[in-house]
């Protein structure tokens, strides 16, 4: 296993109810990284469906998640011939961290799509053109340490106080310690970015409120391309959007998010 | 009141119980539309939160709806100071229709944007250019008569077997018995349009699976602009995206859904 696999590790221990323990490796701050919890939520809402793919989740982000042992709670709402839908709770001390609406199907591999959209513009620069921006510190990161993000310069002017003035970031998205894509991987995936705030000028903590994500075909082995965007920021709420694109050119998952700015400038 | 208005009351029966009589003039095809069932349950999420706005529903549409009564069951899950989240079920015969996690908080009238995106290309042609492709058939039709929408002629080929070729379709929206816009009006409107799979080739029935959408400012008077599009579809899966803008050229709500596709052709 690798550590991201170890990390969303769950052990069931009755109907419905899971165990799981937090990897802080998985935090940013202290505060576990979203995509972490939703990806292992999803492990929960496949375990108990005939289907093998969360197809929806979505996801409201209630207390900040830290390292250390939770349960999972999931009640079925229904289960139907091509889909099932759960509620799934991860909970410490019986309070909710994160309450999901998880929604279950199955995507064969290699679909051929019936339609689909043009790639994200503008492109991913080139993998060898794209940066890993880590400065020479090699204290442990926490989540950056788990992943292999290499940035599109373009997009990483925030870093230096000169922010792109576009809700943007892109990158390209694979683990540190080896683990090919698949569903829990884009689960992370989508939640991986800098917040495209950072490049309207906002800095600091921003809090995830609401996530919701699809996943829209089974990805290819190989680096992961993260595109995100967003249309507002008004009254402190902004949306990001990730699209994921995986190495056979394919659309494989995508990815609304409303959160909260953190302190303008710095 | 409005018919609309009439149609999302509810009644408080107990601690995070209503009732209400879901009304059949907002079913199609016998179908309640999702979005008029997303209003209602909005109505009780904000009923038990000291914020004033729905501003992030995810909902599962598990069942279809017909009209009569019903119960919507509310559980808060966390009430913050900037934000409130409850799950909100629409419940008839202890069965649960639709699922959904609903996010509370108060956005401020007239708020300037921080930051603000373009508004979507292609624009929608003036009022007047946009037609309401109604046949001169008057007997009940039952969502399309409570709203009063005219349609960008480039996007309704597929009424005539002549698909765009791309999943998009716009309109102006209105209530037919006068209701300015509100929170559950944008409800109503980011699940008002004909899906977006129609100008794929595809008909009949597209029932969606999930739906989330975000209000992101109070809408000003007037007639919406409804902006549909979407990124793939594959294996029968496809997803819809929503943009609402109001009179005073603003985005108010913004909606991504994941929908199954009906029989290609016909």
């Amino acid at each position: 296993m690798s550590r991201f696999g170890d990390a969303i590790a769950i052990r069931r221990v009755a109907e419905g109810r899971y165990e799981a323990d937090l990897d802080g490796g998985f935090a940013i701050g202290g505060a576990l990284n979203g995509g972490y919890l939703m990806a292992l939520l999803a492990r929960a809402a496949v375990d108990v469906s005939p289907h093998a793919h969360p197809v929806s989740t979505a996801a409201a982000f209630l207390r900040v998640a830290k390292a250390g042992p939770a349960e999972i709670h999931v009640d079925t709402r229904k289960t139907g011939r091509t889909a099932a839908t759960s509620r799934a709770t991860l909970v410490r001390d019986d309070k909710p961290l994160v309450e999901a609406l998880i929604t279950t199907g199955t995507l064969e591999p290699g679909t051929e799509p019936s339609w689909a959209g043009e790639p994200p513009a503008p492109a991913l620069p080139p993998y060898d053109q794209c940066p890993d921006f880590r400065s020479g510190d090699e204290r442990d990161r926490g989540f950056a340490d788990q992943v292999d993000m290499r940035y599109d310069p373009a997009t990483m002017g925030w870093l230096d106080g000169q922010p792109l003035g576009r809700p943007e970031v892109r990158a390209w998205f694979e683990f540190a310690d080896p683990y090919e894509p698949d569903a829990y991987a884009l689960a992370l995936a989508v939640d991986a970015l800098p917040p495209v705030a950072f490049n309207l000028g906002f800095r600091g903590w921003a809090p995830t409120v609401e996530l919701t994500w699809h996943m829209r075909a089974v990805p290819a082995p190989g680096p992961l391309q993260l595109h995100g965007g967003g249309r507002l920021l008004a009254g402190g709420w902004f949306d990001e959007e990730v699209e994921v694109w995986d190495s056979a050119g394919r659309m494989v998952a995508q990815s609304r998010q409303l959160a909260r700015v953190g302190r303008p400038g710095s």
